[in-house]
């Protein structure tokens, strides 16, 4: 590896400003955490694997580093919760330029800094092929009251936060031209997950990570519940094509926006804007199984969840 | 990937049991978990990479799946902590076949249940090359009682637990003979780090994962004390070749042992067995700068950190 495990730690260390709920950070065997009173630990875990989650030719060292974080970081949003501290495992190839770790960091540490995410441990490697991170994030909500994906109701209305299609659609530039880079920072929507918690308005919440289709699947599964969406009620991002049955797909299928995708009864009136974000009613909770329909032009039709594929190559 | 993610997920929670203290594991974007009154938590997070922290051909998928967790456990340990939960993230290649990753979970989730630890959550991915596996545990210490590295003083003895130089003793086994495996199982000393912890007998605490030096020398540097080490009152496994210079090399500079390390004030009389762990005195801290020496055949002599290579090929 480019640089020696402890030079990287520190290096690590150095950009990233302290919680003071973490007691004892890197230099342990463990870290040591303390949470609010009455509070309870979240904790979230995700891969970042060059070549599954990320190419490099396709996006920025900084990107990469903040994308990796912003993934943990829109899990606690999903809660409802508070991050405290986060935890960067990375193994990266020997012939790696420590520009790109530099620059990796980076992204990690400004994004850790904007959420007061204290860098508490990790691990490093030498990488057998590829960049590989695994980043986990801890954060805090008060007892029994984090946003769970079960608890839906019929009747209930379904929500997005800002607009979906984005990534999906960025990802299809970059594999239509060879050598460009696209970079999205995507903000994780921490302020409105808290919003939420805070009223106890949403019966339901999730991540938008694999798309909506899929996340509201997961969704309507964990709430025993099914979901009627509008077509036109989805916000669609203006990156995205044109505003035509294409973009729907992507807005539907494909992942990577973290948005969040909640629920709340008809009787709790949502603004319109929470914490500067948009929020679109695209649909309702029905009874039965956990089955989707899709209304576009007046028909409703079934909607299937379809998986996401992260950054990999197209077979 | 050999199983679809959601079926290898449910395989893995079937065969770990509950913890009381995990209010909601894997199901949500994040594990909700509780810790005792007045306790803190701790958290640690190894990488088990193929080919560099172990090889399949090496050893078995059972005693990878234990040793993946075993680190972590270890970490717990050496706080004097208590573990409650455990994240697996694991990546495998496409063509591995499902038998591995069974015996693998099977290793991973015998050694999870014998300590009530939960799996709480964790990733999957396909891998781009070899087995990839990050493990974080989850566990607690009362407030402000955790044992750290930092706390040794001039004048504390210096103890081990259980005997060194094994898993180094067995990797020179594995070099010298091609197409054999050698499964070794260690077992983390969490009874002893929690007695200790509990009698507030020792004044510093580290796991011997990197070997015993390089150990020894980041409890020094993190406590600003030196250490005189005596070679024959090092407990060596009977595994090594003889009880000869190069078997105390082994134990010396040899990792993975997953020993403990600590140290106490001379006034605090330790027993020779602690939870059926043998406790070997091995020597004295000293005043002055983090140096080390060992004392051989009547010479005293500096000691070294040598680092640990872990089951990298030999190059």
């Amino acid at each position: 590896m480019p640089l020696p495990e402890r030079a990287l730690i520190r290096r690590i260390q150095d950009r990233v400003g302290r919680n003071r709920l973490v007691a004892r950070g890197i230099g342990d065997d463990c870290a040591v955490l303390r949470l609010p009173r009455e509070h309870e630990a979240l904790i979230t875990t995700d891969f970042s694997l060059e070549g599954v989650h990320f190419r490099r030719e396709w996006q920025s060292a900084e990107c990469s580093g903040h994308r990796c974080l912003a993934r943990g970081l829109s899990d606690i949003a999903a809660m409802g919760g508070e991050p405290i501290a986060a935890f960067l495992s990375l193994a990266v190839p020997s012939d790696l330029p420590q520009r790109w770790v530099d620059r990796f960091l980076g992204g990690f540490s400004a994004l850790a800094n904007k959420y007061n995410v204290e860098l508490a441990g990790g691990d490093t490697a030498q990488s057998p092929a590829g960049v590989l991170a695994d980043v986990v994030v801890f954060g805090s909500a008060p007892r029994g009251k984090a946003l769970l994906r079960a608890g839906a109701c019929p009747g209930d209305r379904v929500y997005v936060t800002g607009k979906l299609g984005l990534s999906a659609a960025m990802l299809e530039q970059l594999r239509s031209r060879v050598g460009k880079k696209i970079d999205i920072f995507p903000e994780p929507r921490i302020a409105v997950g808290k919003w939420l918690r805070e009223r106890a308005i949403a019966s339901a919440c999730i991540d938008i990570s694999d798309g909506l289709s899929t996340d509201l699947f997961h969704l309507c599964e964990e709430s025993g519940v099914g979901a009627v969406i509008a077509a036109d009620a989805i916000p669609i991002s203006r990156a995205s094509p044109s505003a035509n049955r294409h973009a729907l797909e992507l807005a539907l299928h494909g992942g990577e926006d973290y948005e969040l995708l909640f629920t709340a009864p008809k009787s709790k009136r949502l603004p319109k804007v929470i914490a500067g974000v948009a929020i679109a009613s695209i649909g309702e909770i029905v009874r039965g199984k956990p089955k989707m329909q899709l209304v576009l032009d007046g028909t409703t039709m079934p909607l299937e969840a379809k998986g996401w594929e992260h950054f990999r190559a197209r077979r």
